[in-house]
């Protein structure tokens, strides 16, 4: 078996000028923004990605059907900008995956023209947060500014942070190659699955990308959440909320 | 040394339609299955597979001889229909190794005419099921009705739920192969090894086959773990199962 | 680097019948009884065996000088009987690399014409033992009366036992490649190095291979081993034996 | 992906006879003085090392700006003498890593005509040190007067003692390349980052390179570190020094 099987649905007009990553992490933030943006954009499937540094397993669906574990390519396109995402349920098992399944990655990004990634995660704190940040990093200096105007933050920077994972590889790895590369964080306790964290910072990636999309969703699934923590809060009044299981 | 080393002991008249695997899992059910179907079918023994991806150990057997570590390809027949089965006592020690063998499994199925996998296993539900159902999947939506005709539950569909290690990459892997991969688990505790589960799981799977055999010992053997754990259950009055330890 | 890197210090001469190996393992028997052996015989180092599966680092030796972890190549003679002894510190940090060690060391033993491999080590049975046994294992059925008329036990067939590492996998890849294979496991408690244990795996061995040495020194340290076990026991008094800690 | 990535910044003029390595590890003793050279000589950076070795993640700088987790190689000279610097954050996380990665170090040292390599470190003593004593291992016994002339100290030999990831291999494979090494540990707590230490150990590594520097900045991190101690100390008078937690 090949380490890494990318898979092309369909090989014409599949090129993008810019990538965007929303694999699994921390409150799923990066997660519930890139599957809302595909959802709102209509976006096709293109493309998939199996490898032996995903875990070993099988997903069943709905229809108990299994489907192999994997990542997924989806091409998305308004008013002439077309957009590339790189979404899926799980990312690599092992250090040595993590950079080569990014490489490829990388490799698929080039090949289809990419010239900017954008990395979407959420940044855990510990605590509940009423306005969450979207905390930001790039990989080549000159992209700050553009990022600050869009309602990035770097407060973060200057905190010895580290990227773990895909986002942080895709940014690192990508310079190399000259792709550039933006982290958005957004804001998270790391308890609970953060549509508000989310919607956050999609506004930011919005203003980044020139992509506008209904939040309308997002903001519903985001007053749900804050109803649930509510109700929970209440009932466990006077112990504290660090014991607030995850919730998602 | 090869990664994995396969082995066959004749090469002549050893092609078959199905492949059943029945290596070791939750409630040793599939691997009980198996195991009745080879001794009852007086099945043969035609291969060896061999990996760096089992643990680095022999067994001892009642010879004081050892044998190394192992899985094993038998292949019976009975009213001029063949069957393979893939059994043995380890899996991969890995991530990796689950990935490499299975390719290999189905290297193997490949080359000996093999259109149909039937991957066979247990499905823990953590307390004791009076009658246990044998949930499904499968690798291709068209194999649904024929499985819930010979018997086989799809109620576990829609649970997110994720088939582990060399059950579920036979399904998952097959099917970019265009081999159908059936997936029977015999509902058990988990605590036990269950020659119950097993029995109703041999039902369902000789519905599907047309392979036909005696219950007996297995039945029997169902019995007597009944009256072990009739007995365990008296001396434990007061403690709840959830403390009854793994018997086998 | 070479996963495995094998060095000879001569190459005239050094070929032998038998390999003895006594790389590390439960109580030290293996080692203590294949060190003894090459001290008394006299053996010469004819080759040193480095990996990147043996843990990341160097020994200090009392002189301040640095030796990269490895395993050794002796060979000794005596009244025209030669035979050569795998020994060192270290076994592999994994599965995998304890088979492509093996491999390696089979890969050795057939250049040098080696026909059998006495494989020692020890079996703990968590108690101190007053007579240890020489418990037996063999990778052909045919050894096994050589064994018994040795002196070594078959008592522990049966148990479903498992032998781990270096020793199992020399005579489960060994019996492929047709090398006989005898496993001397010297019963020991596990919580010592135990020389009283190595003393009896000796006596069986030197049936076997007619290779007899001088005790004194091994029994000698089995006396000291006594004293100082005496002396915890009194110490120790009330306490119970299993919390004796491990001494070496 | 490569398993090691090695890029030079320049190639002319980059040879030096000698290879300092300063990673991190016990007490960052071996960091803080290869750091302290290389500012103090005002070192130039010649070379950067990634691998998939390293943990997969990137680190965010002050700027907010993104750096794949490296090696660097760094060139200084003074007064006619040369040295190269191996310096960074990480080490590999596996076994298999710390021998890959060192071969490539000692590939480097190679090719720019090193022939002597002093790895730095620390010597964990698990209490606070007055007059940390610097301890000395070497690869060749002829090395050893010099190493004591300079101030080392052997007394650690005989201890059965290890030196395990880069500082222990670069000494125990570079033997095999006819590589002189010499390891000075720091002795040092093992619960703080220890400018004290690396004070002393700098002194006798100047002594055995004849490249002097200023060692103001660090004593003055030292006599820093030691009012910190003093009043945690104070803070914890009556409890013991070992409930002190690492600083730095």
């Amino acid at each position: 078996m090949e380490h890494v099987t990318v898979t092309f649905l369909r090989d014409d007009n599949i090129d993008a000028p810019i990538l965007i990553e929303g694999l699994p992490g921390i409150g799923h933030v990066g997660k519930l923004v890139a599957d809302h943006l595909i959802y709102e954009l209509g976006g096709e499937k293109i493309g998939e990605i199996s490898s032996l540094h995903f875990p070993p397993q099988v997903v069943v669906d709905e229809q108990g059907v299994t489907h192999l574990v994997k990542n997924e390519i989806y091409r998305c396109e308004k008013d002439g900008k077309a957009a590339l995402f790189l979404v899926g349920d799980f990312q690599s098992t092992s250090a040595e995956g993590h950079y080569t399944l990014t490489e490829r990655y990388l490799d698929i990004a080039e090949d289809l023209g990419v010239g900017r990634i954008y990395a979407l995660g959420g940044y855990g704190v510990g605590h509940l947060v009423e306005s969450p940040r979207v905390l930001s990093a790039v990989n080549m200096e000159h992209l700050r500014p553009e990022v600050e105007a869009a309602g990035g933050s770097f407060e973060n920077a200057g905190n010895s942070g580290m990227i773990v994972g895909a986002s942080g590889l895709l940014l690192g790895l990508g310079e190399a190659r000259g792709i550039e590369g933006i982290c958005l964080m957004g804001e998270t306790s790391g308890y609970i699955v953060d549509p508000k964290s989310a919607d956050s910072l999609l506004t930011v990636l919005s203003h980044l990308t020139g992509i506008e999309v209904d939040h309308t969703s997002l903001q519903q699934r985001a007053e749900n959440m804050e109803q649930i923590i509510a109700k929970i809060q209440e009932a466990e009044e006077g112990k504290g909320r660090e014991e607030l299981s995850y919730i998602g």
